[in-house]
């Protein structure tokens, strides 16, 4: 049961009950027999002969919710409305608005926001459209694009359905950052189209999120627009996973007494990620990378049908190791997985160097489950918020577009990735670092505020802020 | 003077101030002597040796405040750090945000908006896309499409500089109906390539309002994505203006006890907006409409390269008049001017039927001076603030769009246009009624709520409307 993630449901029923054939005990017993738990009870409306209650009752899953309808459909008296659950309530309407910033109380005010004195500042920005930064939402909003080919673990289920994803991100952004995000989810697959919507729409925004878009398209489009547009462009399954792992591989490192340029890395599961996490972690130093996928490790001597694959053995695997992840494993120090469930045995855990480190990133199920790995690692990090050491995207995203947005950054460059990843592992302090504490909570509110510091500074170092240092606090506009 | 609208500048300087050489009387002196008037003083900062303030003074224009800037400038111990005004730092960082519904407290929370299980809601709208109507923010979203090419006056300043106009509207959509909007500035004036983006993005959208694109392009773009999209799509400079003067028609002809049926109205101006009026008050119920435009008369002996203008003539001017508006005007009841500044003469309204009504709506000066034509009408109407009866589209837009999205409105039809007009019309009583007082103000909160309730009932009577009745309000979703 370990790797089964299941908070259980919480369901509302709005039940109509003839006040002369039950009661409410009867019901309490018919929910109680059925398996469920009652939680809370509200009296929604009261007539002569029915009371509308909302019941709140805990139920282990869908289908046990299912069964509990069944069995009071079932009872003389009772009628089940509906049946409503909190992850769906909380997603009724959406889960972000857009509101005005400040209110139109006046003529006066609607004069200046909108005609005849709009026209002014309009006619600046035409002058000038670098002020479309500073007079425009342009200046901190961010569009979150996809076209829902690749969402979560549900792959390709289209635009409609990966907008709550999108939505939620959208939410993140600005909690954890005070970042506005946008969801755009586009009705549309072909690479060309959705290069040339996004250069279209770019003038509203200041940044580029690129979200859940099928591998090999999400290379081709990415590489794309960050070529063809001056803002930021970002793909985050690819470089989000990646700053965050290398902020985990940094302490991780420290926690086992090891340098970077030592660590054998074994990375499974060479898709987008997979690509980008080895780039990253080639970026801050590491030499010895084995890529391993389901025709064996990655080397030199094939010829690919996948570029990427091509590029990889050309980049990677300095010894041009062959053979399978049985053999790769052998003395490695670090195995980063972005693969599936069970490809991590105990055996290649026991045949690793001293002092294993373990990154089972696949979702939701990680490479081994981590309760059989734990005797045989020192340092376990999951994709999961159930277990200790989450890599979790949301520690790098609105953190690294704040900080490339205050400072009107024309793109994210590897610079910026790896102060963000070597920001994110400063959170955790010397004392606190441990087997257990290697990289920080996604609620930890320090995180966005030095990952953005960090990926301004090295914008203005290397070079691709455009916005005046003595500028960014001040508004000067006549 | 009367026809310039000029509610002046309100600046705000910035001064350093050596305390040494010079005191605020100084300051407040050369101030007054260069024609400003102060308003307001802030201290920002004090040192030792310098005091900096912020200063609000009005001045008559930039001109002015240039000269004011020089006259400080040129003071001994006073320094002008910078210079703002009140419209452009209202823009700073742009007029809207976008913020998350509900805060994500922890990570029970986190798992319901975000993964794992919001996967579960992305799964309900993939097996059943309409749910994308409940269960994302397409429920109550609408997209502010523009391309940037007819801007207020402006004309073809680009999509950069029309993000204020399109951030302002999404302002009042939110302001004063609860709608969500996005500006969505579109970097192409193709009219293919604007039809297919505006088809790819409308996933996150309920409705689509288009704004501020050039004629004759805005009729496709509108007439393409009406057909192709099942969301609505409105073209704001067309329709609305359309219902809001169909609205001041109404009242108007009440003021002067006069039937729709029985009206002569002469319109100028035969472009996007002048073409849905006339549709509109001919669905009303007007039956004699005279088209005028540079050429003259529309009339049925010309072939026209405006195809437009050869629908306008078979559909309008039953006796198929001819010559100048010198001729149309003649014992007409009713002007409708969507031109420029000097059109409308006074012997023009000599020549007019009793009682006449003058709809002068050319932006920012209209068909006649009010003054001039005051003495010779009876109701006069125009786009202005700052006289009686504004023919103003924020009277139209929220409601109808909130009207449509409760609904689920596939499209909005003429009978949900007319529908709206009429609510309009409706929030000035029988009582309240007078030359003076057609129209309803625009900060007047019934207007978008019976625009709203009217444009939902004409949506299901004409059966557009997708939402069951008896589920507004109601939220069932397992």
């Amino acid at each position: 049961m370990a790797l089964q993630h299941n908070v259980g449901l919480s369901l509302i029923f709005r039940l109509e009950i003839e006040n002369s054939s039950t009661t409410f005990g009867k019901l309490a017993s018919i929910i109680g027999e059925a398996g469920g738990d009652i939680i809370a009870v509200d009296v929604i409306s009261v007539s002569k002969e029915t009371v509308i209650r909302d019941v709140n009752i805990n139920v282990f899953d869908r289908e046990h919710g299912q069964k509990i309808v069944a069995a009071l459909d079932a009872a003389p008296g009772i009628k089940v409305i509906n049946v409503s659950d909190r992850t769906f309530l909380m997603h009724i309407g959406g889960k972000v608005e857009v509101t005005p910033k400040v209110r139109v109380k006046n003529r006066d005010d609607l004069s200046r926001v909108y005609t005849p004195h709009v026209a002014r500042v309009c006619q600046a920005i035409h002058e000038d459209p670098s002020k479309a930064f500073q007079l425009t939402i342009k200046r901190n909003t961010v569009a979150v694009v996809s076209d829902g080919t690749a969402v979560l673990g549900l792959g390709d289920i289209g635009p409609y359905a990966a907008m709550p994803v999108m939505e939620g991100k959208a939410m993140l952004f600005k909690q954890f950052a005070g970042v506005d995000a946008f969801p755009i989810c586009l009705n549309t697959k072909d690479t060309d189209e959705i290069v040339n919507i996004v250069k279209a729409i770019a003038p509203a925004f200041g940044g580029i999120n690129l979200e859940d878009i099928s591998s090999p398209r999400c290379f081709e489009i990415e590489e794309r627009l960050k070529e063809e547009l001056d803002i930021p462009v970002f793909h985050d399954d690819q470089h989000g996973t990646a700053v965050v792992l290398l902020a985990g591989l940094i302490n991780a490192a420290k926690v086992v007494g090891k340098r970077l340029e030592d660590l054998k890395v074994v990375v499974v599961g060479i898709g987008a990620a997979g690509v980008a996490c080895t780039k990253m972690i080639l970026a801050a130093g590491v030499n010895n990378i084995i890529g391993v996928d389901r025709i064996g490790i990655l080397n030199r001597n094939e010829d690919y049908e996948n570029n990427m694959w091509d590029w990889y053995a050309a980049n990677t695997n300095p010894e041009n190791l062959t053979g399978t992840l049985d053999d790769a494993i052998k003395s490695a120090d670090v195995f980063v997985g972005l693969s599936g469930p069970g490809v991590l045995k105990v055996e290649h855990l026991k045949s690793m160097a001293k002092d294993p480190i373990v990154f089972a990133m696949a979702n939701p199920n990680p490479e081994i489950d981590p309760e059989l790995a734990e005797p045989y690692v020192r340092v376990m990090a999951t994709g999961r918020s159930d277990y200790p050491n989450q890599i979790n995207n949301v520690l790098c995203f609105p953190g690294i577009f704040k900080g490339a947005l205050q400072c009107r950054a024309r793109t994210i460059n590897e610079e910026m990735k790896l102060a963000a990843a070597r920001a994110i592992a400063s959170v955790v302090t010397d004392d606190e670092l441990s087997e257990h504490y290697i990289i920080p909570s996604v609620f930890n509110k320090k995180v966005a505020e030095v990952v953005s510091e960090a990926v301004m500074e090295a914008a203005y170092t290397s070079g691709v802020a455009r916005r005046e240092r003595r500028d960014i606090g001040s508004n000067n506009n006549f």
